[in-house]
């Protein structure tokens, strides 16, 4: 049987600033990235997020992210690979008081936004977060772009690691996402979209945009929960893939298995 | 035999500011507390705070503090209890984030500046950050002030607690400290201090500003190392203890044996 | 011919975060307070929503706050006399710039939140505030609950002053507001509300909540955007101010006549 | 006669957190870049250091920098053109509000750390830093490394530009100074040193890294406080140019005679 994880970002809310539709996405999902207050959330925001998971059985991750609430943690930061690691150490250890006070586990770690980009890429950057990880929790799973650089770095680091890949993304030959500033980077057919979800989970190939099939690997499927039509979306993936008898499973005993 | 801790402020540096003698004062401690990136310290700093602990075997506590970087946590703020047990919460984790990485263990909580004086007067505040750190880890200890709200609310919540004493500071005959503002409120005399903090320990009794006898009881004195002068008065502070048989003690020792 | 200014509080989106109808209110009022990046906003949001307000032809105010970001500078905190001056004047000029980005006046200040209830019964912060505004530009107007402390600073400072009041806010005796924590301190009922802003304007009457009437004077109403209800009773109350004879003018034509 | 302005940082203090010897410093200097919040300072220390300028009849610029306060403005940012400008005409203006306030004058904006050297190389970044200042004041001039894009920019506005050099590093053949990461970047030697700045001045030219001479215009020396050494090389340096026969002059006498 086939089965594949679903994550979604949720806690983005902050102070008196709300954002996502949390409580509506979470009862599609089986994994939730959480952000830990550094591009988004706050304390209050990280301690109510958690406890709506805990009543809905969904496994906690930590999202962390660049310290710029103003931009979101999405603008690139010429960070040292010793303040990367320090910033993932402190922010997954911030999230895990409150699944400690919640009496869960917190089962995984997805770098957010600018940091996720740039550690694709970056091995340097990818190794130094990767170690961050393993040095606070060695049972971690870093949750990573299917085939770049975060997954090799996992691998040389001893780090447990899921491969997620993007539904409404176009790849490139090498594996890499289309730059969403090039033409055709977003699939916006959504029966495209789930087909070729599929496709990646039961064959482990997709089509790239120059129209030739890759492999891809793909433990996760990152969905979002930022709006009415993200929403339906993900509905409408969780019922494709069943109909397909892809078992929606959580990251932990996915990679427990592999 | 009499047995002490002593307690010190470390890790308040930030980015690119120095704060305090970090380096010379952790030898003549047995207790650190250390800032959280709220009032004080970034990630980088509380990773290198913890390994200099770490190297001098002092035990490491944590110091949460209001969100106030720029008034250093020392302004009264008019938070609600969840908020109040949720930023302790954050700051606790993630602090044990780089105890965990150094694979040493956290022991106490004391919170820092406006937080731990209005805590200190308000049984429904220190019973929200009681309640915050038990719910995280009910081993941990808090440290308080001696006769305070702050030590009736972690005896009610069931949390651990260390009773620690000014050396500097004169006392109201409800054994409260006298406010900064009232004149006779410091004890300026360094030999007059170091006696007083001896008969509290072997007398369990200080002298008011008033001029009587009250009970106080004490497992830890506070002191300073924010310049030479402190630093000087902790190295005679402590030569002060053990020529009186008053063994220094970290904190987990004596409330354990408590 | 009476008249009377409609102020609310615009631009408090913060990066990636958006609150308030601020396009849609802004064909309705004649004043508009844009936060200045403490509380909330930020340069990005400013410096739009100044270009909104110019092309609307609404008046442009500065709305300081605590810094405080993740409680939208709603907690009271406890800054010196010193400390609210500098805050307020490093908003006002923040926020001027970019009305001389765009050719416009700065015309009014606005404390915002816990700074503004806590200036209300606190004639040293207002006097604080009040110095602030009028050594950066005495040609400014603060704009201040009608009957308060705030009103009394900004004349002993010399500082024009435009007094406001509350729609949809019950009245004790001494003119202030009812606290929100009372009952009935609401005015629930949209066409009462109506009719009391208009016996204010006209008659300079309220009746408080004990049932007697009180004097209030009124140059501006303080209306908000944040929502679909709260937009339709904007429309409503210029609509009923309208039919009444009452000319929505702004805050500075209303001050500099009086 | 010859001239030149000596510039230097000024209020980068913090809160509880002090940095520079801007007391000592400022009699030896005719121009003060003061940080306006964003990679250091706040509302009270820039308050604080406007009057310090004011009391020692020096020239008052501000000194913006990226939102990064834990990096002290000194990570490169991705951020936009547009955001560039936002946050400087953001800075500018908050600064403006305490030269009010005093009753001086705002004379020149020079841009702090990753700012200033992502701008050196980026004509884009260089125009819309140029623009934000030019649209809030025309008057003010802009303090730029010589031969940069920045002054490109500057000039393609119509803002007016002040060209800086530095004493202490080595220069390429194209006049863009040695990256500090490559041996020889820095000029230890503090006569030779001294010896440069003054054929900068009076020949216009430089030696650069790889033996040769090229053109260099200067219209201030970038000198600095934040050590007792570096203050030694202020005095000196001083004292070295008056010996010339070098005039210590504000910068906005030389670039409106200029």
């Amino acid at each position: 049987m086939h089965e594949v994880d679903l994550n979604c970002d949720l806690g983005e809310s902050f102070g008196n600033y709300k954002l996502g539709l949390d409580e509506e996405v979470i009862s599609y999902i089986s994994s939730a990235n959480l952000a830990c207050g550094f591009h988004a959330s706050d304390p209050l925001t990280m301690s109510h997020t958690v406890e709506l998971a805990k009543k809905a059985g969904v496994c906690v991750g930590a999202h962390p992210g660049l310290p710029d609430l103003v931009g979101f943690g999405r603008r690139n930061m010429n960070i040292s690979q010793k303040e990367a690691k320090a910033m993932v150490q402190y922010q997954i250890g911030a999230l895990d008081s409150f699944c400690k006070a919640q009496g869960i586990k917190m089962h995984h770690v997805k770098p957010h936004g600018a940091l996720y980009n740039m550690a694709v890429k970056d091995i340097k950057l990818a190794t130094a977060i990767c170690e961050g990880i393993y040095e606070v929790n060695p049972q971690l799973i870093l949750l990573a772009l299917s085939g770049s650089e975060m997954v090799n770095a996992a691998n040389n680091v001893g780090l447990k690691v899921a491969r997620e890949a993007f539904a409404d993304r176009a790849y490139e030959e090498d594996g890499t996402l289309v730059a969403r500033t090039k033409e055709g980077s977003m699939i916006t057919d959504e029966d495209e979209s789930i087909k070729r979800v599929i496709r990646m989970i039961k064959e482990n190939k997709v089509k790239t945009i120059t129209g030739i099939d890759i492999p891809i690997k793909v433990d996760s499927i990152c969905v979002h929960g930022d709006g009415a039509k993200a929403l339906e979306f993900v509905r409408k993936i969780k019922a494709g893939l069943e109909e397909q008898d892809i078992k929606i499973t959580p990251l932990y005993k996915l990679v427990s298995n592999s």
